[in-house]
Order: structure tokens, then C-alpha cells, then sequence
């Protein structure tokens, strides 16, 4: 068995800076999805290459052998020590397999599309692990597609693909340059706007949610911009007890995408 | 100006074993708070100890005089050089200001008591984030109390106290010493105990929140225990989309929180 024993080697130097750059991803068009969970439920057709740590290789057999079975036709797999593993890894306790996959890309037609719409519109949000369980939350809740500003954390951030839990594999997405035209793309279509704002005068459960409809969810520490609140069609809120002014914005975004999932059951 | 310029003066030492210690923190009953806004919130009572580091105590001359005013009566002021401060702060960019607070102390009664109770009960819930969103959010949703098992992430670990955003001040909580203890006081006051399961027959939006109840909430990887599961009057479930198995333990509290909000409303 060949193995990766060197940390300056080119492959791992490669590796570290798809883990940690954005620019990185984004020209090769790929990102990382490491853990055996998270890697068992990528699609076959965007899996591109395969990394293992040499203890993986030699305890799962198994996996191992169905990985190589498969790896002839789709994929390589390389071998890394231990210590090299380690070194590219993004979590503390490395399971030992990681992959490069290709980023997904779907237009905003698609994202916004379907007979349906429930979206949601998320402006400068900034905590990797928010933007993951959004992700995650929003498939349970049933929403059809997320649009993100550029100002967003980076969907492909190692944190934030981890806690997708696999969600990132089978939600629509994507970055709109410019979130304002995204909005009034939506807005033309028949899709109603709702701006999650502490200044809304509609509590958010007196709104008809079975209709298209999109949620415009705003940064953990200000809120939306202006730009954006302007466009949407209704403020609404959250009404809220005690001395709490906001919620956490992936708690907010969840409120309502239950709340449309609830009233879509009825 | 007298300033602490050593990491091993007894006082910083002190400092980061409350910082970093739940059995420091429980032993003197006290927890550490920092940062500007929380603590200005700090009620007056139970405020013990103020440190600022040497760049705050400078800048800062107003709230320092103001802490000074009030420091006569209630609590002592030291002031740290900046690098010690660094080395006892949590945070990656300190605000200059930490303080020691004494800790709640609520009895079961109390945090169970009330005209019409809506409790959160947490059973081995790890993530100190989660813990401090969910205290945040049940303010906001007007949760009446939080009990939670000896299991659980300590309530006054640095990082839960930030995310609380303040609700720590606020939300009555207690830590059960069994928790299968307080669910069944529970049951015998008539609060109707409902766990949040997968294997929930009933929808959670099916069920009247309107009578006092309590919402089980268990671990971020496995659910509840099977000893409080088997306690609760009723197994609810949140409809899932998608190949999404279940929610983060914050966001599915906060979805059930805020159900009994909606309803208590109408």
C-alpha cells in the first residue's frame, strides 16, 4: 500500500486549502465532506476523490473494499498516515474518510420553481453552523429552495456541510449576485415575501402560508437590510415574552418554516 | 492604578478555574459573566467581583466610574493588564469587562409552580450552544421553567452563559437530581408531560398546550432516555420531510415552544 507520509506534499497542501479557502473551493468548484455518514449519502455522480486515513484502510475492510469496488469506475482513493490525516482534517476526532466532491449547481428557476414555492431568503448570514441547520431544518419543514447573498457564510465550509447532516446533497440552492433581484424575481413570480422584522406588524401566524410563499431571513446581529426588507411584501414577527428581543436567526428561520409545514398539513 | 500583571497571582488562577471548571463553579455557587451587555444585566444582588483589563479601565471611564459608585457597595473592582486578561477571558476578542455572579438557586417548586406552567425538561443535552439557545428562546416563547438532569452541559459554562443572551437572569431553572423523579412530580401536579420522539404517534400541533404541559427534550445523538420517554403522559413528533431522521435538540424545542405560544394566544 503507496501512502501519503509528508505534509508538504502537493495533494494534502491541496486538500488544507479546500478545507480552509472559499476561493479554493469555489475554482475548483468542489468541496470537502468528511465522516463515514456524511460520505455514504453523497451522490455517486459528484463524488470525485477519496482520502483515507492508513488505520480506516487496515480496520474497514469493508468499507474499503466497497469503496475501491466503486472507486475503478467513479473515483481515486488515496491513502494518508495518520498524522497526515489528522493534519487535513477539520474535526478533532477524524473518522478517517474524507472526500472531494463537486459543487452542486442549480439556477434560481430551479430553486424558486415547482408548484409550490416555499422558500427561504437568507441575507448576510454569517455562522457556519446556523447555515447548516437551516439546511437541515428547512428540508424537515419542507421548504423547496434557499437563496443566499454573496455576503453569506460559504455553504461549502467544512462546519457548515457537517451540520447539514446530508441535507446540502438534496436542497435546492443558490448564491444570487445581487439578493435584491433575487427578491423581486421571486415577488414577480407570485411568490409572497415575508421579512422576518422586529418592526413586523403582523404576528407571523396570522399570515396563509399555503400559498407560494418565501421567507426573507436577516444576519444574527442586525437583522435584514434595508434594502431587502424594503422589497418584501410583508413584514411579519414573532411575537415575543419576557425580555428577549431576538432569536437566534437559524431558531427564527425554523418558527416559521414549521409553521408554513404546519399549515400546509391542514 | 494597582494592576495584576502575572498569570500566576492566585486571582487569575482563581479566574480560570471558574472558567473552566463546572466543580470550581459549584463549589464557591458562583459563575463568571462577561462582555458589556451581559454585564449590565446583571441583577444587583447577585453580582460578587468585577475585572476590566487595564485598556477598559482607560477607555471606559464612564462605566468604570459608574462601577466604582456602585462597586462601594457590593463588589470589589481589579483591574488586569491586558494580556492576563486575554489569558482569562473566553473569547476570542474580550471586551475588557468579567465578572463573578453568584449562581441560582431555584427549587423545583418554584421552576414548576406558577398559574399555568409550560416547562422544558432536558435529558442529557451536550452542546453548551444548544443549552443557551434553548434558554433564550423559551423566554421568548414564555416558558415558565427549565429542569434539567445532572446530565446535561452545565448551565454556567462560559459559552452556554453567552448564548443565553441574558434569559440566565430570567428563565427559572434547576438541575433534577433524577430527573425521572421531578417528571413524575410533574405528573402528579396535572402538568401534562409530553416527549418529543420519533416513534411519536401524535402530531405536536394536534395536541392542546393551552392546559399546563412540559415539553421532554433528550440528547443531540440519541433522544430521550427510555426511563423518562416510558414517564411522559404523551410521545409527540415533529412531521419530518424529506430523509431528514430528526432535529437539532434546540431547533425541535423551539418549534414546540413556540406551537404552545401560538396556541396560548388564541
Amino acid at each position: 500500500m503507496d501512502k501519503i507520509t509528508s505534509t508538504s506534499n502537493a495533494k494534502v497542501k491541496r486538500l488544507v486549502n479546500l478545507k480552509k479557502k472559499r476561493k479554493a473551493r469555489d475554482e475548483e468548484k468542489v468541496f470537502l465532506v468528511e465522516g463515514i455518514r456524511m460520505f455514504r449519502e453523497v451522490p455517486q455522480n459528484i463524488l470525485r476523490e477519496i482520502y483515507v486515513s492508513e488505520t480506516f484502510y487496515k480496520k474497514e475492510r469493508s468499507v474499503v473494499a466497497e469503496l475501491l469496488a466503486g472507486a475503478a469506475r467513479s473515483s481515486a482513493i488515496e491513502v494518508l498516515s495518520d498524522t497526515v490525516f489528522d493534519y487535513v482534517s477539520d474535526t478533532r476526532t477524524p473518522q478517517g474518510i474524507l472526500c472531494i466532491v463537486k459543487q452542486m449547481e442549480y439556477t434560481l428557476e430551479t430553486v424558486a420553481g415547482g408548484e409550490l414555492p416555499h422558500i427561504v431568503a437568507l441575507d448576510h448570514l454569517q455562522d457556519p453552523g446556523n447555515l447548516g441547520t437551516i439546511f437541515r431544518t428547512a428540508e424537515g419543514a419542507g421548504v423547496t429552495g434557499i437563496i443566499m447573498d454573496r455576503e453569506c457564510v460559504d455553504i461549502y465550509n467544512p462546519k457548515t456541510i457537517r451540520s447539514t447532516m446530508g441535507s446540502i446533497y438534496r436542497m435546492p440552492f443558490c448564491y444570487a449576485r445581487k439578493l435584491s433581484e433575487a427578491v423581486k424575481f421571486l415577488n414577480e413570480r407570485g411568490i409572497k415575501t415575508y421579512a422576518a422584522h422586529l418592526e413586523g406588524m403582523c404576528d407571523y401566524d396570522e399570515e396563509n402560508y399555503c400559498r407560494p410563499c418565501a421567507f426573507l431571513i436577516g444576519n444574527e446581529g442586525n437583522g435584514l437590510t434595508k434594502e431587502i426588507a424594503d422589497l418584501a411584501d410583508t413584514y411579519i414577527k414573532i411575537p415575543m415574552k419576557g425580555q428577549v428581543e431576538s432569536l437566534n436567526a437559524a431558531i427564527a428561520a425554523s418558527v416559521l418554516m414549521f409553521e408554513a409545514a404546519r399549515q400546509r398539513r391542514k
